[in-house]
């Protein structure tokens, strides 16, 4: 039964950690260890503030951002990438949660652990399958346009603490409308802390480590001390706002937040509940594994490091599991902190585990001193580092490049913009694909005649080439299945009708990379019209995989011509006296 | 203004009947009317007994073979199409109707009247906006597998009309256990009728004509005689229920069929009426036209006659309005039906209009003769129909030929065996374009080098070809886009990373019938990557429509190597010392 024990190297492929492990040692423990400091310092306020944008209690993101941190080290295969709450995925956690309850009531809070467990669950599942492959049906331009539009979206939703007013929506047209109609309500005191915050971090971003250094101090020091300017706009309003009792002046502040470890969690097992959110479980799934899987695959090939997507899929999925069970909410790969954690010298997901640690530290001994902390500063925290993530010149891009993909990316940000992060996002799928079959069932075809002095075929439209006039040659530029096997017919059948006196008619297969029942079919009847009116049917080029499948067929018995493994033979077979010379 | 008024050509593209009306003559007519005579005669039965399939009244499907037909004549282009009540749609109706109201009910019509008024809006529209290609994804091997499963299915629900008991459900193992449950209540004078017509009327397919030709009669007679079977069986079951008051021992009987013309009617216009509907309209709609152009197509292309999809959209659309108008029910071009009208000689569309001036003459006149005629003739009529279509050869077929499309079919037979035609057709259209994608996104990659003494270029794995150990030649088959940008990445990652002493790396863009952006964006980082390595990164064959979008790229630019017109090329420009003579 040896066979059924799964070997050392099984074990590791399953269990990262066991591998990086063995080689765990003081240097590796120090690199990890900063990063960790670095990354906490970061991860504190932006936890906070990715649970308000997701409509959740403060605690919640903290809670989020230490067992998923601590599964991925064991499951995952990144040395870099930094697990957690984002704003993208905070985003659609409001936006599916926000349809089935009220913010603020327990059953908001249980729909989001529960999300948060589907999530875990459609990750492992599709890891344990290796169906990693699907997400690459997300183009990358549908996925630019999408994490654009999202930053728009989440930056305007934070407005309303910048002004201290009320507002709700999910998509940018209720969103303005709400903040238009409750603008006169603004608290002006707010408003200071708001934009003042959105100044001293924009400020922090561009100038604070070039003034640093400027003043002489270690690299290594500037950079934790830019890093930590959340902390220090945490720490300068919640003072502020304590000594000036300004929450008696109408500057909402975080209030309560438990202190301790994260509580033991169950999700919700209500059918129904799963049922409502099933497809949001999927998008995030998909959307945080292609975000997570594209900045890991980007920092690992820096260092010549493999990601395996399917064992990604598996940690991520250990993540949200492990978040259902401890009172967080969806997680993933978050970019802009992964290549913090990167920068900063992380060299095994054992830094991730580290970061826990100080998240753990954090909610143990300093929730009491977030009582005060305006929700201003947290909203002043997402708008600056969403922005960043907002880049309309993949609109630009697509355009100069290819129609097709700016209609993809233009109807994402478009709808994603109007109706909400999940409608933008699934037509975007949706487009991308439907457009590539539609592209695919109208193929280009070329006839194509001999570039004079080789041996070589090209596009009579735009090369100077022979042809002769018996024979017809026919580049058809697309593997031939049921969606265009209807086309080629129509193409062929009008072509051929012509005063040309056309004795023979090839089709150079060079770019049919398939042929399917229905083309087979289609070829059938083509080949027996075409014998109807005096002309052959040969076939060149044709590829080894499909000519393997069209031997199993009747289809080469019933051929009226040949098969030629080069366009050329068939030209000289066809044109004896062709003004070609044989090759040399 | 002169342009808004449509000329000539316009109107005769819009409406055929203006083409063929020119050229109408005696002859013309007198062969139009014989075929009209011979569709007729079979029409009769089939309207009532696919009524009855429809679980509808029998004057419904009389109702569905007059105007529909009218309306074709006028809109349609195919010459030979009898366009009215078929099997496999009255089965549709049937599954998607039921779901709605109970059989017998005002409900039940009223549905069956507002799916063919739906259907007709969805063909209307899709015709007007040439969106006739989308029927290209159902591909023929899941067309094939979808009927033969629906005869089946057909086939077994008629059954409880030969037994004379109660039966229902919309997949097999419902009708099949429903049948066995009920199998004690037989009642034996029905089955004697039912069986004994079945026989009958696959005698007359099979034997009738060939005795009558054998007696010295006319042909075309014993063609029309032939053709009279199911009329013979509904004369003579009919009299033997009067005669022997069979009624009263059991034997179920159409009852008061209504005398006259049919009823204006006007569908529903209740909205969630509609949502219930709208999805079965979509496939009745498409599943429709893809049966009636298919059989319109081959019918044409024996007279070298043209059908025009997009307008045959606006036919069959036209058709389902009228019925929706004259208390029919969904109609579409029947095969069967159709290759009678054409062996009888119809030589336009006005055969369609005398085979409805038939019906209607029938439905004025012969009604009150129906009162006798047994439900079980009917369902003997209806069985010996449908069991032409079926056809299980079609999964040994593509069982040898290709995997791919057997899954295809045998998923699409199954599922309408098991889960009824609606969830049976869509997963076997979906499943279609799924393994269609998914085999896009894991393309064929081939090593290729050079076949000596020519300039062409085959996999180093199936041909005796020449290599060199500094160059390697890339054939990728299949167009890059986001789907398998990644895997070629990939690929190529895993394929650099060995012993060899590579410096150029050729990818031979033969089979690249498209780069989208995602693509790009990988060939970007290929290029930056290889460069990492010392190797340049070179294209050949790059197809001119590709070209074209690469010059608007900055991909050009940052090309490390060249890209050559033709692979031989490369192969000299890049091996100087190749045992290759260059072209003569």
């Amino acid at each position: 039964m040896k066979h059924l024990l799964p070997n050392r190297a099984q074990l590791e492929r399953h269990l990262p950690i066991l591998q990086w492990g063995k080689s765990y040692d003081r240097e590796t423990l120090t690199s990890d260890a900063v990063a960790a400091v670095i990354v906490t310092i970061m991860l504190i306020p932006q936890s906070l503030a990715y649970a308000l944008l997701a409509g959740l209690p403060a605690q919640m993101g903290l809670y989020a951002s230490i067992l998923p941190l601590v599964a991925y080290a064991i499951f995952g295969t990144s040395r870099a990438l930094a697990v957690g709450p984002v704003a993208v995925v905070s985003l659609m956690t409001a936006a599916s949660v926000g349809n089935m309850a009220l913010q603020g009531t327990a059953e908001y809070a249980l729909a989001a652990v529960t999300l948060a467990f589907l999530s875990g669950l459609i990750l492992l599942v599709l890891g344990i399958f290796r169906l990693g492959f699907l997400a690459n049906f997300l183009s990358h331009p549908v996925i630019a346009g999408f994490i654009t539009a999202s930053g728009v979206l989440i930056a305007t939703s934070q407005l309303k603490h910048i002004f201290g007013i009320d507002a709700h929506g999910h998509n940018l047209i209720q969103l303005i409308g709400s903040l238009l109609e409750n603008l006169s309500t603004t608290n002006f005191i707010t408003l200071f802390i708001g934009l003042g915050t959105v100044g001293f971090l924009f400020w922090v971003r561009k100038g604070l480590k070039p003034l640093l250094l400027s003043t002489g101090m270690q690299p290594r020091l500037a950079d934790i001390l830019a890093k930590a300017g959340p902390v220090g706009a945490v720490v300068v309003t919640t003072l502020a706002v304590w000594l000036f009792n300004l929450e008696n002046h109408g500057v909402k502040i975080v209030g309560d937040v438990p202190r301790g470890l994260p509580p033991l969690t169950a999700p919700s097992f209500d059918l129904e509940i799963w049922g409502q959110l099933f497809v949001a479980a999927v998008l995030i799934s998909i959307i945080g594994f292609v975000e997570s899987v594209s900045v890991a695959q980007t920092l690992a090939a820096k260092k010549r490091q493999r990601i395996v997507p399917d064992q990604e899929l598996v940690g991520l999925g250990a993540s949200n599991i492990a978040a259902a069970l401890s009172g967080g909410y969806p997680v993933t790969g978050g970019f802009a902190r992964s290549v913090v954690n990167f920068d900063a010298g992380a060299q095994t997901p054992a830094a991730g585990a580290f970061t826990a640690i100080g998240i753990a530290l954090a909610a143990l001994l300093l929730t009491p001193l977030l009582f005060f902390l305006p929700k201003a500063t947290l909203a002043a925290t997402i708008i600056v580092a969403v922005l960043s993530l907002v880049d309309f010149s993949i609109l630009t891009k697509t355009w100069g490049y290819s129609r097709v993909d700016f209609a993809a990316v233009f109807a994402t940000i478009f709808l994603t913009l109007t109706f909400g992060v999940e409608v933008g996002v699934s037509t975007g799928v949706a487009l991308s694909i439907l457009m590539f079959l539609y592209k695919t069932s109208r193929p280009h075809i070329a006839e194509v005649g001999l570039v004079p002095g080789t041996q070589h075929f090209r596009n009579i439209k735009r090369h100077r080439v022979e042809t002769h006039p018996e024979v017809l040659t026919i580049r058809i530029d697309e593997s031939l299945y049921f969606a265009n096997a209807r086309f080629l017919e129509d193409y062929i059948y009008d072509r051929v009708v012509c005063e040309q006196p056309l004795k023979h008619v090839v089709l150079m297969c060079s770019a049919v990379n398939e042929i399917d029942m229905s083309a087979l079919e289609s070829l059938e009847e083509i080949n027996h019209r075409l014998d109807g009116m005096g002309i052959k049917l040969h076939l060149s080029e044709v590829k080894g995989p499909v000519m393997d499948k069209l031997k199993r067929s009747h289809f080469l018995g019933d051929l009226t011509g040949q098969v030629f493994l080069a366009q050329y033979d068939a030209a000289v077979a066809l044109t004896p006296k062709s003004v070609v010379p044989p090759a040399a």
